[in-house]
């Protein structure tokens, strides 16, 4: 097994988290995937409530629930302490527990100690699989898109999902492939990419979005920047191994400057577009841009219309805020291309 | 510490080996730095004979002899039991020992336990530093030079190693930066930086060329290839990381395709030295190509000088094979040009 992959359905633990912010991994799973979604445990009960049904370990293992995932961002290093009685619990009753936190479940004995008496998986999604391959570059079945970026953290992730949404909706064969640690619990399946050693950064792509059928789509969830100093030779190998027919820019805005580097501006658009074809056409020589996906919060309504049709005319390209407009217009000229 | 460290001088452990090629390791480090290797240590008196004085753990010990240094490749999955008695009596003795093969030292209980006896380190030069950071993209003081190729296993870390020989001849302030396990053995210092994890491999190469006299070059070693299908990646970040001043291309004389990757054509010199630039540019805007390195052993001797000048004539650059001319006409180049 070369990807991570989480069995469903889920029961989402929430700690004792009150704030919207920190549950956001939970709010997300909920948001994308509410059909796995069965039930959440709650500390306390003025804990952030994501309204499903609320259960116990024993309630959720007789509902024929799976999994416990750990919906909340950790905010110290260690796990809190009032959270260990109910993980030692749901290990013990055989529910995989799942987590991104800084500090590994495969790291606390006693925990290791429960999922082997309860023949339960602890399943930290920022350890990349083992036995993956160098890339071979060779070419495989099926279309794939590819999410890139002017920079980190401006919605690759929710534009990855909104276009699969968008395409199943339009009776498209298409899948979600999660590079990331919020992707894969979304999805259920995938390759933390930047936990990856650098030989192998492009052979985890590769395998990531397999063979599949000849009209299927995956759309893969991009990460870093190609102009990021500090990211990029990540996006680099995700980009060769993903070996995209596709791509959709991701920008955001009035954004000047690299998240956390304030001495790197931010590239054009187009500069992205450029570098990603040249990079690109190693490993697919029909690499082609099919749109922008723009976070427009930080503009006035009034503005954002014309924002986004300036970039569109610029670009000759569909130009959207998926959250705001969702990515049809995106979808729709990708219908209309002739892919080889 | 965030790069490895050798203590110097070694003992290079050859074991029963009678082949050339498996000794070349230990062959390149008596080549490129005889003033550190004080003995060699040979199991068989037909094993190949490095021309250094034998010695058995204690006279090494007695010598001043820090390290045993493992010089020969491995051939099989794990070390030879014939090893093991000298490699546990050197670590008891309290040489570190140094190794470059698939089976990690740190994973043989018995040797780790003699080296905690002996107060010696097990250094296995596949395994990065801990700690390293994130890269920030911050211009460094210095000067930097950094190899780039057509391809892998062409004479990157040759060429590096014979600039930085012709640069010291020239009476320049300059350092040798390994990048991979052998260069690391032979330089006694430097990081694996295709075995870091995606997200560190620029800040790797940042700690690998840190801060410096304004006129000291730091020569980097490189790795992989930046059209590569499998090890672009790494390539993308190294080079980001080592912000080049100046950069000189490998190549091979007549090698048409990407060594082991058949289907992927050999880039043209031309096409490496724009998508460096281009890469390169982010975090060095000066980056320019200063030379091009040819490895002409397919050539017939009458064929050579004519390929090199062609190149050079192409290219305005000073082109030699490393091996055969040295590369002094590139350092006197690098000599010619005001780097800012």
């Amino acid at each position: 097994m070369h990807t991570i992959e989480i069995a469903s359905p889920y029961i989402i633990f929430l700690g004792d988290e009150t704030r919207i912010p920190y549950v956001k991994t939970g709010q997300g799973i909920l948001d994308w995937h509410p059909e796995i979604c069965k039930a959440q445990y709650r500390l306390d009960t003025d804990t952030y409530d994501l309204g499903l049904t609320d259960m116990n370990i024993q309630q959720a293992v007789q509902a024929g629930i799976k999994t416990l995932i750990i919906g909340t961002a950790q905010v110290a290093g260690s796990i809190p302490s009032n959270w260990m009685p109910v993980l030692l619990e749901a290990a013990h009753a055989g529910l995989d527990i799942v987590a991104g936190l800084h500090t590994l479940l495969k790291t606390i004995p006693e925990l290791v100690n429960a999922s082997e008496d309860g023949n339960a998986r602890l399943i930290d999604v920022r350890i990349p699989p083992t036995d993956i391959p160098v890339g071979n570059g060779k070419k495989r079945t099926g279309k794939r898109l590819l999410t890139v970026g002017t920079d980190c953290a401006l919605g690759k992730k929710y534009s990855s999902l909104q276009l699969t949404k968008d395409m199943l909706a339009c009776g498209m064969n298409v899948d979600f492939r999660a590079s990331g640690q919020t992707g894969i619990m979304i999805s259920g399946e995938g390759i933390p990419i930047d936990c990856v050693v650098g030989d192998f950064i492009s052979g985890a792509a590769e395998v990531l979005s397999p063979d599949n059928d000849h009209d299927h789509w995956d759309i893969i969830e991009g990460q870093g920047g190609i102009f990021h100093p500090g990211y990029a030779a990540v996006t680099h190998g995700l980009l060769l191994g993903s070996q995209p027919d596709a791509f959709v820019v991701c920008h955001e805005a009035n954004r000047c400057s690299i998240s956390s580097w304030p001495d790197f501006s931010i590239p054009s658009i187009g500069e992205v577009i450029k570098l990603t074809i040249e990079i690109g056409k190693l490993t697919n020589s029909n690499i082609q841009c099919v749109g922008i996906c723009v976070n427009s919060s930080t503009l006035k309504s009034n503005e954002r219309s014309n924002y986004l049709k300036q970039l569109s005319e610029s670009y000759q390209l569909p130009c959207v805020d998926p959250l705001i407009d969702g990515t049809k217009a995106i979808v729709k000229h990708i219908q209309s291309i002739n892919f080889q």
